[in-house]
């Protein structure tokens, strides 16, 4: 079947019209799509030019695009509005009833989300970022007063992604420390984890998966041979099993999942 | 005024629910909002126990809470809209049409968005923020062949968190260069940047917004000094203008932003 196009057109940067529209054409089975995203659709110009887009697209495919939209100004959608795509706002559909549930009129402004105008929330963000680069990889261990979490696990469990996306995403101050070859061997932890225990989560994940990881990155030696990662793996088990350290298996989990997991279970405020 | 208790529900990370409301509440300006992210609500018992937390919410406000919600069951749902918030679902407000518009029903599959579902795409978001993790700050010269972009600018301008986020969100291969002393004296590029000029990328700021940023970081010294910073950005532009690269002032702009405009100005394809 031929790919439909689907649109995503956005005032501003695009992140929130792909999130809305990738989250639902992902629930329609054998369909393929070509993605679009159009971006800094900020002026009634640019909304023309958009449209003219689309047509030529429907047109091409011989079938009308989808186009997800997240415009916040009234006269951008009316344009968009008149193109031979299927038009589906976001906030055609939900500002209505918020405006009359708060008993006021949106601001119709754009750039609100995933900008910088709450200045303190943005930096911080950016810090927390920060805070992952310095302490990536068991760096830095003084800094884990600071921490909000600190991630334990053997070589390529997923730590530094997971870190970095709760530190990108929720601003959260997420450290990781990879488990040594003589920590394993004697299924211990270091005194500077020891002091923060409370802020340790361990990451596992099956030695089939892990094997295959490691493979790609490194293909031989002891490094990437399963024997290792069955003793790695095991050893950090018990690592976590012995000083009560939660644990969540990151074999079947995307960095979103068991970021998500680990500010449930352990209550960090997300800073949005 | 006192804050309105927004809850986020998901069936699965609560990342698009998050999304979906805050994308919507900025648009209200002088309220207030205490946001909850609810992941996982995945059974009727979840969903139950939900809307006893959304109830409790309700009587300790005095004004019922608004709750975004990104459930793919109709059962799920349903329990759900038995609360005492105003309840507002994605999937309620869009799957329809799109059913009517492909001419099937949707899958109802949770954990389809920010999964792992797709472990080829997956895969190569990983893969590319570890080549970000790699090349980061001028490391690595040799990957640049591999890079989709490079971006170039002092220290502190913003490289390598949007080259973070371009590799967490897009899959991108984006690798960073800070420009050295010699480089900033003698405004030229070194030769490693010269073979890949088209995939170069610029990054300035206003030197007070950069003043701030790097006192923050180390108060005292040359770094921090105006003088000093005045002189970087003004070579770093003369870099820029010299070989004909492209250039975003990221002063007023976030990673999101960043990263958007450069997609958008390249034509590099994001990988969702």
């Amino acid at each position: 079947m031929k790919p439909r196009t689907v649109f995503f057109v956005s005032d501003n940067t695009g992140v929130t019209a792909e999130t809305f529209g990738q989250s639902l054409i992902v629930q329609f089975d054998g369909l393929e799509f070509d993605k679009v995203t159009v971006p800094f659709v900020s002026t009634v110009e640019k909304a023309r030019s958009t449209v003219l887009r689309i047509n030529r697209a429907a047109e091409a495919d011989g079938c009308r695009p989808v186009v997800f939209s997240t415009l916040v100004r009234d006269e951008i959608r009316k344009v968009l509005r008149g193109s031979d795509g299927l038009f589906l706002d976001f906030f055609d559909a939900f500002l209505a009833p918020l405006e009359k549930e708060f008993q006021m009129p949106s601001a119709h402004g754009t750039g609100r989300s995933h900008g910088i105008a709450d200045l303190k929330a943005y930096t911080h963000r950016i810090e927390a970022t920060n805070f992952v680069l310095a302490t990536d990889d068991g760096c830095d261990l003084k800094s884990y007063q600071q921490a909000d979490v600190i991630l334990v696990g053997v070589s390529r469990s997923g730590k530094t992604p997971t870190c970095l996306y709760l530190g990108l995403q929720y601003g959260v101050y997420a450290a990781n420390y990879p488990l040594t070859e003589d920590e394993l061997e004697d299924a211990t932890l270091p005194a500077a984890l020891m002091d923060h225990r409370s802020k340790l989560y361990g990451l596992t994940i099956s030695p089939a998966r892990l094997f295959q990881i490691r493979k790609e990155r490194r293909a031989h030696g002891r490094y990437a041979s399963l024997p290792q990662i069955n003793f790695e793996l095991r050893q950090a088990e018990r690592v976590f099993a012995r000083h009560g350290v939660a644990c969540i298996d990151t074999t079947q989990t995307s960095i979103e999942g068991i970021a998500s997991t680990i500010l449930e279970a352990t209550g960090i405020e997300r800073r949005l």
